[in-house]
Order: structure tokens, then sequence, then C-alpha cells
């Protein structure tokens, strides 16, 4: 398929005429042809009324056709074969395998929507029954979920397969029942082409309601901005900074019809080194750590960016050995250049940090946007003292915090921000410090793992990828596996509606065969 | 138990020292005895640590005490016996019989919120197994929902029982696992303060630690911006006009750490009158209705202020069926005399918009703050000109719509804003009229009900008291019904977490016995 620089609004594929953008291949800090047409507002503005206009037909399809159009997403995708690889690599950097892998997931995510879809548990049917005996007699009351409309989806920068056009955000919405309009991310417009002209097919291949899906291209921040004002738009779907999450919530909390953003934003997911944990295996700890910290250049929402220990002679051989693995790893190409000049600033003011030390340097600078990781320390009383160490520096970089003891590591855990994630490395005689510390992490952090790294986030039915303010907008909801549906969902009530009027869902016999609550008892299909 | 004009703030009952105020008998437009202290900004930031301090220790109770000390309060307002009864009524205007039917509903709800903590349905708990034999291995992951931490309730004028101190927002948030702050409202100051009097004893009964209930009394918006303010609080629940709905709104998005408002606010609740049920029936349909708008003096949230149907002589005929009932209903004291001069001003105004007609009123003004009820009429295109006509009046008002045809009735519905209820009175006869208005009510409101009328709110598993805005601050939520709780909680996973250290919810073997998600499947206890 080739790349044309191209949009899709509905069912039509056009190209904006509000001046020209290119891709950027980042190794080279080259730019990459064909130009892409920016969107005008006109563009912006027909996008969003198709889906609006699709909202209706598109909840009112039967489950399976939502269903096998979700796996048509992700068959046409892969249908894309190694083109869609080989630009994906020249737009970010990121070696084939890490996109071949990133691909699978991204077509697994669409399928296990589709099974979401199909198992209808989604739409949390629930009936009362009538008592008309009692007094007041009590109606018939039933309750499913609907979706919210059409929401607007923001792809990541790091993940151009699995977070942007076709990945988790979109994935949920559309199984929601939701039309989805992305912004393509200027990081990788060629892969956002190809894959949203693979979801136009599959919409075109199962017959679907133009507007289901479009996908805009723009520059600058007005267009984003435009998207979320649009009245059209009734909830958002983003992965980025922080600046972009909150001036994002921003514009949606002003509205005349404020709408929920789900912003996945900023996390530095600390990493504990139990004692009884680090004496047993410290040196292999602090291998596997920095495998985590520079994979993908560090470009991961779950880079492990804070380890915690109690200081001493353990806790200095994991720091010894963690240097000497980091010494060893080449500079990688970081996804773009304003993504690596952030990078570099970030870093040169750490090192000029009050109590922060530098304790190791990745190999060398390589050429165009490639990084050196980079390993600090400091102990828990500077940490405690200085806000900038909890902010996020997005690249292969990590802080090491050895406390003076327990009491002032669980300090330094009630001070942290909230988090994507926290793990814990403890064996069986840490025990007692990790349930002391576990209650404090379920308030700070989404998800908690023990004895792993953060980086690998599952799509699965149990992941949460989301916690508290500032991982997320949204610390009640989850952007990656199976729960990711209910943030475009809302629930109406249907209070003795005549039989003939019911949703599928709802009527008696239970049609789609779908578990259902009946009288606060939960009756599976 | 007498009333001493007192606070609550954790175990304590305390005389706030910022100054006094008085209820009032609206009936009479009299203060009532005695003088009631005011949180100083001492006793507010106390009740806010405490209740900060309690997250952990209420939380990690046992759900059989959750739900234990859940119905020890609804024990301990029942025991409050007469006295409650007779307090509430002097204080809004309220006759004994329907505060004694709300006080059942107050008791039920929170025996329905012990059931449901009971059945651990709510935790969502979710259990993927590992896959050590995938490449890469999959975790073990486990998720289960815990509590958002401390919750501020601010109670609503119009249900001094049901949605105020311990009304559905403290039931949910009790029954999530969160401690609660309760802002008294100034139109109940003593009906507060004995039903906070029951839920302090039930949590001595229950020794529970302090923190979890407070209850502060303040004048003014500076208390409320100040508990949204606090960082100890988490979630924020308030029933009551837009424009406080808006403030906290504003308030909690500008936090450091923004939270979620659940604010129920403003709704018209459209009835539609389709042209077989007015046919059928209209002369008996307009006397339901008229009970419907001045039950409790018009002071429902679901009030039905908009009546919607086809122009021609089956409209004139309700029109003029509801007009004669409407003539004989006598004045009724409203809740405070804010309350009262609002809803006057609101009349003179409503009377002066261009292309509305008086079609008739209630029987005469009585003494205190008694309200007449009032009906008025206007064409689909008046109503669609004037966006005040979709502004709520609270009391007992309504607004006739007379619409030349079905497309104008379609329009009409698109143009409304978003609303708790919508109610259709259809025959079958009218069941495709009904099927093409379905679609749009859903998108509307939070409940549709036919042939009947919206006032009366089931406390059931299937209720949706909610709906789009302005109707609530967010769609995604109810206030009323089991669900509520669902506002109060955020998941987390737990990844390779050693058995010893995962919750209960979580364990292999389910020893809560309660319903799991399991590898996609759900299952039973």
């Amino acid at each position: 398929m080739n790349i044309s620089g191209e949009m899709i609004i509905g069912h039509r594929i056009v190209r904006g005429g509000a001046g020209t953008t290119h891709a950027v291949d980042p190794a080279r800090k080259q730019q990459l042809e064909p130009a892409f047409g920016l969107a005008t507002p006109d563009d912006l503005a027909r996008a969003c009324q198709l889906a609006d206009d699709a909202v209706e037909p598109y909840r009112a399809l039967p489950l399976e056709e939502r269903a096998r159009f979700l796996e048509t997403i992700a068959q046409r995708i892969l249908d894309l074969g190694p083109a869609l690889i080989e630009r994906a690599s020249q737009e970010s950097g990121l070696p084939a395998a890490r996109l071949e892998g990133e691909r699978g997931r991204t077509v697994n995510q669409l399928r296990l929507f589709a099974k979401v879809v199909r198992d209808g548990h989604f739409l949390e049917a629930t009936l009362d029954s009538a008592l008309p005996e009692r007094t007041p007699p009590r109606p018939d009351l039933r309750m499913r979920k609907i979706p919210l409309g059409a929401v607007a989806v923001f792809g990541a920068s790091n993940f151009p397969l699995a977070f942007s056009v076709a990945g988790g955000d979109t994935a949920s919405a559309l199984a929601a029942g939701c039309p989805v309009v992305v912004k393509a991310h200027n990081a990788h417009l060629g892969t956002s082409e190809l894959v949203g002209k693979a979801v136009l097919q599959a919409a075109l291949d199962c017959g679907l309601p133009e507007g289901v899906f479009s996908l805009l291209i723009g520059e600058g921040n007005q267009i984003g901005a435009d998207l979320v004002g649009h009245p059209a738009i009734r909830a958002v779907g983003f992965t980025g900074s922080r600046a972009g999450g909150l001036a994002l919530s921003r514009i949606a909390s002003q509205r005349k019809e404020p709408i929920p953003v789900y912003a996945e934003m900023s996390s530095i997911n600390p990493v504990y080194l139990l004692p009884g944990a680090l004496e047993a295996g410290g040196a292999k700890l602090a291998g596997a750590f920095v495998d985590s910290l520079t994979m993908g250049v560090g470009q991961f929402c779950t880079n492990p960016g804070l380890v915690i220990g109690l200081a001493g002679v353990q806790f200095d051989a994991f720091r010894d050995a963690a240097a000497a693995a980091l010494q060893l790893k080449p500079a990688g190409t970081m996804l773009s250049a304003g993504i690596h000049g952030a990078y570099e600033d970030a870093i040169d003011k750490r090192s000029g940090a009050s109590g922060v030390k530098l304790v190791a340097q990745g190999s060398s600078d390589g050429p165009g946007c490639a990084a050196r990781a980079a390993l600090y320390q400091c102990d828990g009383a500077a940490f405690l003292a200085d806000p900038a160490l909890h902010d996020e520096i997005f690249g292969p970089v990590s802080l090491l915090v050895a406390c003076r003891d327990q009491d002032e590591l669980l300090a330094v855990t009630r001070h942290l921000e909230g988090q994507l994630t926290a793990t814990v490395h403890a064996i069986d005689a840490d025990h007692a410090l990790a349930g002391a510390l576990l209650p404090l992490l379920e308030r700070k952090v989404g998800r908690i793992l023990f004895n792993g790294f953060p980086t690998g986030v599952e799509v699965a039915y149990a992941m949460v990828h989301g916690g508290p303010f500032p991982a997320t907008s949204d610390p009640r909801s989850t952007s990656v596996g199976a729960t990711a549906i209910e943030r475009f969902l809302r629930p109406v009530c249907y209070q003795d509606v005549p039989a003939g009027l019911l949703p599928e869902a709802l009527k008696d016999g239970n049609p789609l065969g779908i578990a259902r609550m009946v009288d606060g008892e939960l009756k599976l299909a």
C-alpha cells in the first residue's frame, strides 16, 4: 500500500489543504517522503460530524458485527506486511523485531476486545423484577450500558502501533460502540496512514456506516484543542506528556458540556529492593534492571525511573553492578528530535541537582537522536527535599534512592505522586516490610508487581495500566486490558418499557445469552 | 436525643467556634432553637485529617464488619423514633408521612449496600493465570477494586434523610470503604445533627477507627470550597443546584491533584404524551401528571417540568384537564425561604417569556414559604427558540410543549440538554413513534420510563439516577441504587504477588466466596 500523505474522513481518503508536514527519520534527522497535507478546520468539523452521524447506526449493529469489525481490522493490519514494520522503524528508530512484537500486541488487543464484545458482560445487564403487590408497587427496572458517543483518540509517540491509530484507546472505544476520530501523532505519520487505511478497509469490508473511523493530520496544539472542543466528541483518550494531558483536560472541563478525558501522562515507577532480595541476588537484579531501563531506549510509560532501597553494603553492590552493566549499553536512537532534546536538557539539570550524584552513563553518544543511558543516586532526605526529583524524565535514566532505614523508606513512599506501577523485589524474609509497604503502594499506583520489572504490560482481563494523578487524569480506569472498554460507556435504566421496545440485552429469556444481574443475583448466560 | 447545636469530628461531639447559625421553620419563617456552632478552619482540617487517617484501618476491615456498620446505622436511625420526623418536618415543611417514607427509604438503602458489600461483586475480582510456557511468559495477574479514600458529601435540601447525612452518597461511600466527611445542609441542621449522632453511635458500637465519619456545619460557600480543596478528600458527592455543582467541579479540577465530583444538578424530565395514549386516557393522565408535579411541592430532581405532545384536540383536552386539576391543588410550603424566593422569581420571568402562555395556577398563596403550582404552554418553535425554557425551575411548575408534527417533536428532543429521566406515555399503536424516540432519549437521559411518572426513584440494582450534563457532572454513574458504590472505587492490579501478601478477594481458592472473572470467564462463588 502506498503512502500518499492523506487523511481519512469517513469513507474518503482526502488530502488536507492547510499546508504540509513531513515525518522525520530520527536516526538520520532527515525528512521522509511524502509530504502530508494538514487538516483544515472544515476537515475536522466534517470528521466530527460524520462520527456523530455514525453513533446511532454503529451502536445499533449486533454485537457479532462489531466484534467482526475489530477482527477484520486486526487482519487488515497483518495484511500490510513488512511495509508497515519498515515505515514504523524508519519513523520511530525502533528496531523491526520490537515493532513486530508490538504489531502482535496490537492485533491481539483487537481480538481480545472482539471477545469482550461477544461476551456481552461489558453491558452490565441488570434486571429487577416488578413487585406489583408491594406498597408502593415496584416497577420493572432494567439497566444496560450504552456508548458515550464519538471518541477522540490521541496516539502516543512511543508505541506507533499499540498506542496509536488502532491501539488500545481506539480498540476499546470501537468495542464500546463509539465512533473514533484519531489525531495522528506527527512522529509516525506514514505508519498512521497505513494503519488508518487498514481500519478504513475493514470498515468497508464490514459495510459499516460512514464516520465510524476518521484519521486527521495536524500540527501544533490547535487541532487537538479543536477536536476536544467539538460538541460531537464525548470522550477523549490520550497517552503522552503531563502538559499535554492537562491541557486537554482543561479544555474538556471548560466545554459547554464537559466530557471525560482519559489521559495517561507521567510516572516514574518506583522499584523497591528489599534487603533479603538484595542479599540473595543483587547482582542478577542489577542486570535485569538495566535491561528494563534501557529497553526501547527507556521510552516506556512504565520505565523504572526510581529505585528505592536501604543504604548499605548490599545496595552499594547493586549500584556498582548496575553501573557496570549500564556502561556497556550502547546509545539508542530516540523517537524524535523533540524527545531527544528534552531528554538531554533534563539530564543536564539532574546532573546539577543538589545531593544527586551521577553513578554511571551508557557507553557513548551516537549519531542523530541517540541518547546515553544514565544512573543517578541520592539519599532519602535529598529525595524528600526536592520535588524536581519526582518528575518523569522520558528516556533511559533512573535514580537510586538510598534510605537511612525502613521508616525513611516508608516516608519516601508516602511522599510519592501517583504512579502507573510499583515493583517490589522481596524474598520470604522481606514479607513483613513488603506487607507494610503494600497498603501504601495500593493508594499510589495502578499495578503492583513482585520480583520482575514494570516494562511489559500484558493485555489481559486483570491488567491495570492506570493510577492516581499524575499517572493518569482518571484513576478509576485503565487504558490497557479488557476493562478499558468501561471508559466509554454509561448506564441507562429502562422502567416498565414494553417488551417489544426493550434492547436485546435486557429482554426476557436473555436472547443474547449474556451474564446478567437478576434481582441482585449474578446469573451466567 | 437532644439537639445541642454541635458537630461531629471523628469520635467527638464538638461545638464549632466560628459564630452561630440557626435552622428555620419555613412554614412560619421562624428561627428554630438551638443555635448551631459553625466550623473553624481547624475543625475542617481535623475532620479531614482524621478521615485520611481512617482510610487504611477502615478499608482493612472484613467486609462483614463493614456491612454490619451500615446495618447498625440503619438501626440507630430507626432508634431516633418520632423525634427525627418531628424535627425534619419542622425544618423542611414536609409532612410527617412523607418523611416516614423517606426514613424507610434511607434505612433500606443502607441495608441494600450492606448486602452489596457482603456479596463482594463490587470488588470486581479478576484473575488471569500465569502462562510460564508462553514466549514471553505471561505473569500471574489479579485485579480488585479499592476505595478512593476520604469522600466529601454535600446533602440536598429536598431529601433531609435520603440524600443527606446518611443518604445515598454517604451509604455508597461507606460501603466502598471510604471515610466520609459530610457538610450538613443548612436547611435541616437539627435533622443532620440527629442523624450524624446516630452514625457516630453506630461507629462506636462497631468499634470503628476514629474518622470514618465526621459532620461539619458551616455557612456560605467557603466551607464547601475548603472541603473540596482539602488534600485528604479524594472524591465528592453532591446533590443540589447547577451553580453549586459547577463551582465544586471547578474547584476539584483545579486542585494540585484533581478529584472526581459526582454532582447531581439540574433536570426538567420531559414527559412525552404520544397520540394513542392521549386518546385512550388523556384525562386520567392529566390527573396523575398533576399529582406527580405537585407532590412534595414539586421539589424533586425528577419533577416532570416539561410535557411534550402533538398539537391538536387531544393535547388541548389533556391541558384543560390538567389545568382543572392544578387549580384545585393547595399551595405548599417550600423547603426554605431561599428556594421559595427563587421559585417566585423564576415564575415571574416565565410568565413574561415570549410565546409562553400561563395555562393555570394552583389555588392560592399560603403563609410563609408557600408556593402556587403553575402550568405553562408554548409551541415547539417557541421552545426551540428560547434556551431559558430549558432551565430547571425548582418547584411545582411545568411547561406543555405542543409540537406541530412528529418531526418537530423529534427536533425538540434532539435539542434537549441531558436529563435524569424521560417518560413516554404510549399504547401499542404508538410504538413506531416510541421506537424512533427511544434511541434519541437514550443519549439524553439516565432513565427512560413508560406509562408512569418520574417522581419516585426506586433503590434497586438496575436504577440509574444520573444522566448527561447538566443532569449530572458525570454521566458514567448513578447516585441511587446498588451501582452507586462504583463511584468511589478504582482498580489495582497485582502481578506475581506472593500468595501470602495477596488480598483475600484475590487468593487462590476464593476464600471470600465471591463472583470472580477467571481467565476471561465469569465464575460464581
